[in-house]
């Protein structure tokens, strides 16, 4: 099966990506291009006037990434031409499952269905026309499918998933900097060739030598900065949780979890959704709220770095976090639907299941002067990255401007004072 | 009126923006804010992945670029606080006209209404929200929604007009280099700084040293290069053609250019005109080809550096275009709605009331080791800039991918032999 | 006085520095025009082939920034206009105290005359033309002698001491970004507005709003990587070894040293003392190496992160340091001249009296509602910051290529085996 | 022989650039590692405070364009693996025969011995000890000789050495972008890698294809703009006038031309040579004005854009301008060694052999949809290159500050009052 090169794309972060003819049919496809109108950062624009960028362009870019990877000598003389195509095709396809508006949908597929959007990227990937699209370029649907979402599970390849879904993995190395160049919040400039450069396989899981432990310090560092500034942002997030709310709200009336094909599934989209919930009489008034920039106010937040099983609890039960949420309503007076506790652990939280909220080890290594790789715990290895990790928990409480300075007090109360060093504006 | 400082934006191209408490209030408005959701380039993400960017941001980034020309003391020292506010807040609603798509919808609104985005624009800024917006700040609407279109004719202040309407204006700066930047095409990477200090006041009007000449030729070559590489790519402008041909279609149904208040106006966006134009029936097979990238073809092109009368009427008239369309048609053997001529001078054209069609001269001058400001003919000084004026006419014939060949053995039969030397591609 | 607008400089990190003509005076002089001959990075070129830039570039830089900091509000209501143009000029002047290969040459000065770059820069302020150039345009060279090195102690004022001379002032400001601009290592692009706009005074001392926490972390993140991988870079240091111990070889003969007037101190520079370095029979031989990049060799490297005596007293001890050279060189039966141990507490260290090695605690404070300034312990906010902390001793031994190996085995017997986690390499 | 992978150098201008043992062998001799003493921009500093970039920087980013351009599938079907290791040497080497500020000395080798830098360049690599240890890794240094300055003439392999000289060659390409880099003189962001991949051969010539005329005609757009802000910028000027004013003057005592080896013509240096004119009694008055920035004062300039015989003998011949210096200091009552007459096409110029003087004629096709290239002139198919072609000549009279008046009025009587659109400060 030929792999022929058959143009090119111009990447604003990566320059120049080629592709071949096989590329081409399953980017002309509908489920791909579909990704122009998801855009990568639903909320943030509220925020960072220039964060519009697009899955479409950030999953030509992980495609892009991932054939860098393998190019790594390391890499490419553990695989065939074959696994190599692949691995660009599933990185490519990796952000087909998405919802509108991204991670915001996905706490409606977690609610309503108990999915995730990478069930549904496998779910399309079987089903849909890339189904027979991937068939007809010599890839099975099903392999590729688990690929994409870092789950094939090849007997000796375990890099292979790795290199689309791991703690260092080509999506997150072309997040990082992509959402720097758009948004302009400059903690993402890192050196990811130097990562991709410092790659190798040991048994047969990824893992970086440590001759680029600078490079990976800054992109651990690079990704906490950026999830304080940009996807967790106080006002991105309460434009995020606007949308989940007016989903939520109108889903009975839309029936937006309802959906049986996958393409009453990819027949939503922002453009779309937001067009329905812009006329839904349940939805209706917090667009018109977005639409006039009327956001939720932070009355209250609290930073935790140390593990605590309280904390544990209410940042991933729902249960528990709308007992807290009408507590403190009750207290504070106010309707309980004014009350939005908000963590990083939910769905809708971009990321959430990342690094940041749960005891990480990325596998590192140093090489001796004979060639050996000797494995290393990064732990022990980077005191940065040993103070990083479990870093880092946000509580906070969301109201209406109106209600602020109540549900400020109530939650104090119920919630704790909050000390001072806990109450800086990050 | 205090004009605080209230905080600040983070611009991808021009850095941090501050802005005063009231321009806050002016962004916040629903017909600032609705400017999230009309793209700058529309049709341009078809050929460049990253061409997502608004025209919020951009409406930022002038605002912010005419600040910048008002703290330029020759400037400052010729308009009081009160019209530096002014300035920055026209430049900031300069396109709250614009619909759906920008300038592909500028077409719909010549043809059946006879209007500009530019006349939109006055309109919403003196019977909008945007009116008592104005007011409460201080501001006088009228004059305000003139000098959004260079039209506020002040006496002896005509480079008011000229700051935000003329061949070097903050509009013009701001785009060329942020639509290089999102896309990635290395054409538009210009000093706009040393321009912006190179402006001085010759008279009543705005002109540049030419001091700045490198900077100012590179301006112009900047804008013809983007012209022919975003704004007019044949792809790009196919996707354009699409979506005009489909508001076209969809526009009794949908009633697109029926409205009668700024709201009604407002109310169109490119996300909800996209979903109505997928779900009107006449309209959503061309929106099924845009959401499979199946693009309209060109089918003939030739370019005219000179000026011509035949090509001229056949640039301005539709009348003349109809006929032509019909006759190529006819030739071929297809039905007249395949074939599609397109010059750059249609509305739908981004930027066709640019420099690139007319004959234009920016005033220039020299400054003698006195002081003295001679003025300057730009034609005579730069070799660059004279042979660019006038330049550059394309004539493209689209069709099917079906009828391409028979179109293009038509169009050439009626249209002339391409000589060799117009057949290149850009 | 007035402080007129001269002219521009065009600063490949800054973009345009406006300039008066008193400070183009200034910038004119002998002492600042020879900065052009003093590399910021002297042994960096041997690692990055672009790190080539000049403490002239750099003190304008500097000077530029400076220029930003005064029209902080925070600050300008703090100053006049005279001492707002001081700190500018300081700012300019910070360096030209700097010897041949700047930190190498400090070695000689600190070793034979006990004394810093700082105390020569006074000593030029107040001694050379610049005190007449100074005087001319109405400052006193004593004043700004003292605020270019951080110690003019003005009453009430100790924040204009630390724009220049504190853990977050313009110069370092300036040197990270500009190191990663000219060295292409990506670890300094830090989002230095959002700093210097964050700045305020908590007493008379600079604090920094934690509102800015995230470019606060980023900039102290940036600062340990650049130290890593650009200042302390194992062939980088090796050159700067290199080129000191020509110095202390040559100087009896060259009479480096033995300088008695500023002019005699500022006719050397990175190009006459290298030449008269290659003429000179005791240095000739390392000049020869240096031309060939026959560098020295890292024998043994060990990281510390933990404070220890034993530690302390060899890092900052030169008798010390020359008796273990001796016993590794006996044990290894090597010449004691081959035998080097370096720590970056030596003189020679570029930012050796830096963050890096000692308790660092950079004011910061937080802003109620109510617009107060609450002052916190960084240490206690920021747990990046804490961990980082005196953080991180590094003990080399460098010895030729020839007797690398007996040199490391020595080195293991006397410092103790490296436990494997010290052996990486960065 | 075996062509290993060896390691990598970070460019700040390309990222990394990886390269073999064998290419470190050659980057790790005495003549290359000398280049690291050899500014790119000589005399640029007075402008640009960042131009300090050096020829070592550059022959590397030269060495890593000429691998790209042997990876595009177009060139390397037709070299073998030797042929593209022996491009990539020679680019690497092309400016080893560089003297002391580079093209500043050339003035003398071309006076004094009639010879450029390309002689010298072929004269170290067949004399020097590159010779062998070109040898020792299997070249033949006479080949790599001629290859490094274009004059190869490989039999049907033209275009070898057109890779790196011609009008399009991997030298250009790289300082176009570094001296941007470095300067930051925003004229030379242009998309090399457009072009680099548009390069074809045509027969065995290398070629444009049409595709990239946007990228092309940016190309020389820039080095146009170059040209006029950096390489014959005013002040740069003076200051590479004054440093070749004072090599002549010191030649008799330094012998700076009566080197006999490579390796006494590889001892001078920028270092070594400006530290002998600054104690040389001829030059130093020179020099020490350098120190200070009292530079040469343009006191007449006039631009030329049509080609006329007059001019023409001016510009070539330094006999016919020595005659108008003495005429002009005549009329001026001034000493003759006051006036300088200066031209591009003096040997000192930057680049003064380069396209900007010649008619230039790049080798263009277009493609048809069959595949055929076919051959164009670029001055027919290009408005923008056809009127740059034998643009721009520009004559100017350089003298004393003290003389400034008074040899501009006698340059305006002898060589004609200039209109005043050629008086214009670019």
């Amino acid at each position: 099966m030929p792999r022929d090169y058959w143009g090119e794309l111009k990447d604003p972060v990566h320059g120049y990506v080629y592709i071949t003819e096989e590329e081409k049919e399953i980017i002309d496809s509908f489920p791909v291009q579909r990704l122009h109108r998801l855009r990568q950062l639903a909320g943030a624009e509220y925020v960072y006037p220039g964060a519009n960028h697009t899955r479409f362009e950030h999953s030509v870019g992980v495609m892009y990434l991932a054939g860098r990877v393998t190019e790594n000598f390391n890499i490419s003389q553990r695989i065939n031409k074959d696994e190599a195509g692949m691995i660009r095709i599933a990185a490519l396809l990796h952000d087909v499952g998405h919802g509108p508006f991204s991670h915001v949908f996905e706490y409606l597929l977690d609610r309503e269905l108990d999915k995730t959007h990478e069930d549904m990227t496998r779910w399309i990937l079987t089903n849909s026309e890339l189904k027979d699209a991937l068939h007809k370029i010599g890839y099975n649907p099903e392999e590729i499918g688990k690929l994409a979402v870092g789950t094939l599970h090849k007997p000796q390849k375990a890099f292979m998933d790795q290199i689309i879904s791991s703690a260092v993995d080509v999506d997150k190395l072309d997040f990082v900097v992509r959402d720097t160049h758009h948004t302009g919040a400059e903690y993402g400039y890192i050196d990811i060739f130097r990562l991709i450069h410092a790659l190798d396989i040991l048994d047969e899981n990824l893992a970086v030598d440590l001759g680029a432990l600078s490079a990976l310090e800054s992109f651990i560092i690079a990704r906490i900065e950026s999830f304080k500034s940009i996807y967790f942002h106080r006002v991105g997030r309460a434009a995020q949780i606007m949308l989940a709310t007016a989903m939520e709200k109108a889903n009975e009336e839309l029936g937006l979890t309802r959906f049986t094909t996958p393409d009453d599934y990819l027949a939503m989209d922002d453009y779309t959704v937001w067009t329905r919930l812009k006329s839904c009489k349940k939805s209706s008034g917090i667009i018109k709220n977005l639409e006039r920039r009327i956001m939720l106010k932070c009355a209250y937040e609290r930073t935790f770095y140390e593990k605590d099983t309280m904390i544990s609890s209410i940042f991933s039960k729902e249960a528990h976090r709308k007992q807290l949420q009408a507590d403190i309503a009750k207290k504070a007076d106010v309707d309980v639907e004014s009350v939005i506790i908000d963590v990083p652990t939910v769905p809708s939280v971009p990321y959430h299941h990342s690094v940041l909220m749960e005891p990480m080890e990325i596998p590192v290594f140093y090489k001796t002067l004979e060639g050996n790789r000797i494995p290393q715990r990064l732990s022990e290895i980077s005191r940065i990255f040993e103070v990083l990790r479990g870093f880092i928990n946000v509580l906070r409480v969301y109201t209406d401007e109106k209600n602020r300075e109540k549900v400020s007090k109530a939650a104090s109360k119920i919630l704790g004072d909050v000390p001072s060093s806990a109450k800086i504006s990050y």
